[in-house]
């Protein structure tokens, strides 16, 4: 980011809470007052999508700012004046122009973009620029010149194991919008759950999805709602593989072993279409054109992953049919699949996206990898001539901090591809898997650490500074409540479940240490499956909170400082004594609530670790030498602490290990 | 309440969270474990919604005590018997039987009813029964006779000066089926909109509605999602007054004036449909006939309140039409009205119901009147020969504590009403009026509050001990939350967006001491009409906080024991520190959001209540005598705290004044 000319004798001190970041930000002298709403003006531009947007971002300005909301066709004395270069194409395309230029004065705002689109986003970083000046509301004067880095951004929502009510997805697909997200990408069906009406295959439904599907209705709705946003929706059908709920509903195109039901168990199934009949074809042809007059996007995918197929080693009629077609593994057979299915997907005239593994010799050029095992894969299938998209290192069921999938690179600089294969990389995609969402519990799951990965997508790739991401992360977080996420209110509601009152002061104290543990470690330490009730303790509990952060970057502030900063030392004293009185309490309310009492020994370690952090901070503070063995033991009970347990980890184990680390001995 | 033959050897205590209580409740020895999911038998019915409820309950069960949900029609081994006696109307009646009887054993569950509507109450009681016991969960052994005191248990929603969406009325559903409410008074059209599609007069929603309002789909999806829940939906049509909104979209049928935009402003609005041409009774015959079939009930609501049309006074074609049919004056005339619309009600097969004004000399007698004016005039109706409901107390817009909702009865035993007439009063409802409702508010607004009014519908009349009602309001305020409502979320949402921060545990607590002053005393304080941005920290402050009971009861417990309880005195000095420490913070937070600032003068008062409460204790506990004039200055200051600031009430100040007052001098 080029950040320039930013004048010290500017009234109004920036506070720059972009996120993402722009490309070019040049702040000046002064700010536009808030006190009337805005005048708009939009020469030359008659589309009622950015009508509308204008107006629910003004309104978004309006509530900010506390002023009187006008009516629509009502206007006040600020000028916002938006002018758009070129009409829209009827479908938004990878190549959309998404810049736009932002230019705030003390007497108005001018946004100019290429395209509708872009002239969304710049209304974005409008709404982000609102700020307090003493008494009022204020944007501060600014030029900025905006253009993403990457043109494929995506959010990969899996409706398959659990289902997401369409206001859930209306709320994310807000979400997306806020953070300059464009591609919704929409994960339909799985083992668990086929999710999408078909008129023409209704037992799909009728059979596949324990009745929680999106009807041809929502799901146009919600494709009229993400373009509305200048967001592109690519559905997901997984075949040949993940296809329990296809087969459940339509048995006879089975490789061999048909379900007897949706499949409730997670993980690879042994379900496979049967890739060597015409009929399957013929299915998959009619289903393709059913859902493309409902999905308008150039891109559909196949998914294509995880397709270990017994049935294909065994069954005499593939086995010939594999020998006849010189089709020597299953890859093989997979690959000729991939092909017929090209083929339908070309007619349609679209373009095919698939997992990683449908990336085979043979294949032509013209599909899209999804890139779920690493930048090695995808760069690899760059140097072959395949455009792809990076999703391994933004797996949010991880449940890592914001700042690790922060750092991940789609394309660093420093990769070896040439300038053409670079092009081939067309961006990243988060995904969220569903085994353990709650339709309460998505959103805190997804955000706000999506807001971050968003970045990384947009912004220049020299935009890596963690601590100024998470500082901007709390003023973005709120924003995205105000939009209607429940990021922030769903783990007090699932505290209040488990507790049964209202009275969580205490939990929610308490909950401040934990973080969930990712997907692989619960899948391992317990059994889910789609019927296990996800209202437990690490449901209510949120990856990455805020405190996490706060309490590294504290711990470094007071390590850092030779005179060990006594502000650093009180504030984290009063955190780890805040933490130790909240046990007594919770125990208290463990005792009334079976559920919560699951978490009985991460209670007695919590007394230990602040204990350790009082000790440590007691004994660098007064330079004192700690007594032989005190170390040692220490790390013991960090070690201990480290152990699975509950289903959530401590988060503050590395800082309070260098806190530890820090004392003499 | 018959509360008998509870056993002192009960295994399990019985804790009693039922709400409403039940008519007859006789707690048996022992429980039935919860450790596997219900193997359900409905012998004998097959009632699609019936088996709909059964589902939703056993899942809310299995929730609470963290079993693995059974998915449809895979059963457990706990006993689950429903029986209905008779099949259900198709559309619900005021004379629905909704008695049931439930029994639970050790070994499980049987549950007998005459309807459907009987077994969806029972099994909300059995929802409710579901407790902790050691380390797991349990439902005691208990045997319920349960049936309704009134048949009208109703709720009405203002949706026409505020929208609100398909997704707010569906959770609002769910909340009054678990209190066993039972009608769902939906007030579609008001000045400031009409919110319900109309095919044959489209322009009603075009021009009438801002693009905020139910298609016929959302109409019948609301319908069939209440009747689902035992609830019948009765519409409101407003007329002739409150109907700026239809006559925008119809100038043709106004009284003279007509309306040039939807109106903004609350209140009582002067314009008027027509109640003299021949046209105006064509229009309502043929909108009232579409919307019967859509909405099914025997009821349909025309509201009849405040019309003050000042244009029948004026416009000489309307006084001719007048004389002629020797109506003396605008009361007169209205009645002429009603008659007209009486016979079109009739004509569809309904019965008309309207607000007190409409009873007017010379009504006939199938007209159920709504009383908002208080029970005088309902009683006056019943003595005429009029039904009636009751709904003066019921406001929740006043914004008073719910032990006052509580204690008002529709039909006290002391009324002087006679058997035939006491059996003209149909029940109670609650009204939800819009001026200040937000769709993220207005659950705070209705509940948990509206639970405890739901009791005062359905349980006997000596159900009246506030205590014990607050006592059990808390866990059915978690189970309200738990259905999806946000009355205990949005305070947070809203405290966050004020702050621009998720760091709001000093605006929690301080937030503690204040309530949102009534609807009344806003409106004379604050001018707010429809375009009024409801995001202000009255916006985030709850009705009746929990907070404002417990300190009444805390103040009563210390004052009431001689020895001035140590526990309380330590409570009640806990709290006031809180209170006092909250304020630094909550000051650094206004420097930063002029929005929040406008608080500031309560902050100040907040710190000379706390010191106040402080001293008080200091002086009990000692037996000190606080010096002369202390009171007096306690009292100005108190005094100066009851007047208007920022939208807010203190709720710590009766309890207060009694401390003071407990002070000798």
């Amino acid at each position: 980011m080029a950040f320039c000319g930013a004048s010290a004798t500017a009234q109004t001190q920036f506070k720059n809470h972009l996120m993402p970041l722009p490309a070019e930000l040049s702040v000046g002298t002064g700010s536009l007052a808030l006190n009337s709403t805005f005048a708009v003006q939009t020469p030359g531009i008659s589309d009622a999508r950015l009508t509308d947007a204008i107006d629910r971002d003004v309104r978004r300005i309006e509530m900010a700012a506390g002023l009187r909301h006008a009516g629509r066709g009502v206007t006040g004395t600020t000028k916002l004046v938006v002018k758009v270069d070129h009409p829209s194409a009827p479908v938004q395309s990878l190549d959309e122009d998404e810049s736009y230029l932002l230019s705030v004065t003390t007497s108005g705002v001018e946004l100019d973009a290429g395209t509708d689109v872009g002239a969304m986003h710049g209304l974005e970083t409008l709404v982000q620029l609102v700020q307090a000046d003493g008494n009022g509301y204020v944007i501060p004067v600014v030029t900025i010149h905006d253009t993403p880095r990457f043109r494929w951004r995506g959010l990969m929502i899996d409706c398959g194991r659990h289902f997401e009510p369409v206001a859930v997805i209306e709320r994310n697909l807000d979400a997306m919008a806020a953070v300059k997200l464009n591609v919704f990408h929409w994960h339909l069906t799985e083992d668990q759950g086929f999710r999408m009406q078909s008129r023409l295959y209704p037992r799909l439904t009728v059979k596949g999805s324990d009745g929680l599907f999106y009807t041809q209705e929502d799901a146009r709705h919600v494709v009229a709602y993400a373009r509305a946003r200048g967001i592109r929706v690519v559905p997901e059908f997984e075949m040949p593989g993940h296809s329990t709920a296809w087969l459940m509903a339509y048995p006879e195109l089975a490789s061999g072993t048909k379900p007897n039901e949706i499949r409730r168990e997670f993980g690879v199934s042994p379900y496979a279409i049967d890739p060597t009949r015409e009929a399957t074809y013929t299915f998959v042809d009619r289903f393709l054109t059913e859902m493309a007059t409902i999905f308008p996007d150039a891109y559909v995918h196949i998914g294509g992953d995880e397709t270990p197929a017994p049935d294909w080693k065994t069954n005499p009629r593939i086995l010939a049919f594999m020998k006849a077609h010189k089709l020597k593994d299953n890859e093989a057979l997979q690959a000729y699949f991939n092909t017929q299915v090209l083929k339908i997907v070309a007619r349609l005239h679209k373009h095919m996206m698939g997992w990683d593994e449908v990336l085979t010799p043979g294949l032509p050029k013209d599909v899209v990898v999804q890139s779920w095992r690493g930048e090695a894969s995808l760069f690899k299938g760059a140097k072959e001539g395949y455009e792809g998209v990076l999703s391994a290192p933004y797996y949010l069921d991880g449940m890592r901090p914001a700042g690790v999938h922060y750092l991940a690179d789609p394309l660093p600089s420093s990769s070896d591809l040439t300038p053409d294969q670079r092009k081939l990389i067309l961006g990243g995609e988060v995904c969220m898997w569903g085994e353990h969402l709650h339709e309460r519990t998505i959103d805190s799951r997804i955000w706000p650490r999506t807001a971050a990965i968003a970045e990384r997508f947009w912004s220049p790739e020299n935009v890596r500074d963690v601590d100024d991401m998470y500082h901007r992360l709390i003023p973005m977080s709120v924003e995205l409540e105000s939009l209607g996420l429940t990021h922030l209110e769903s783990d007090d509601a699932g505290l209040r479940a488990l507790a049964g009152t209202e009275n969580i002061d205490a939990l929610r104290i308490f909950v401040t240490a934990f973080e969930p543990v990712g997907f692989g470690e619960r899948s391992q330490t317990q059994h889910t499956d789609q019927l296990t009730p996800l209202d437990s303790f690490v449901d209510a509990v949120r990856p990455d909170p805020p405190s996490r952060h706060w309490f590294e970057l504290t711990v470094k502030g007071f390590l850092g400082d030779p005179k060990n900063d006594a502000t650093d030392h009180a504030a984290l004293a009063a955190w780890f004594t805040q933490l130790a009185e909240s046990v007594p309490v919770v125990r208290q309310q463990m005792a009334a609530s079976p559920r919560l009492s699951a978490v009985s020994a991460r209670a007695d370690q919590l007394l230990q670790l602040t204990a350790m952090g009082q000790q440590a901070l007691q004994y660098l503070a007064s330079k004192q030498k700690a007594p032989a063995g005190w170390k040692a033991q220490q790390t013991e009970t960090l070690n201990d602490a480290k152990k699975p347990s509950a289903l959530v980890r401590f988060t503050l184990l590395p800082a309070l290990n260098d806190l530890v680390n820090a004392v003499e001995e």
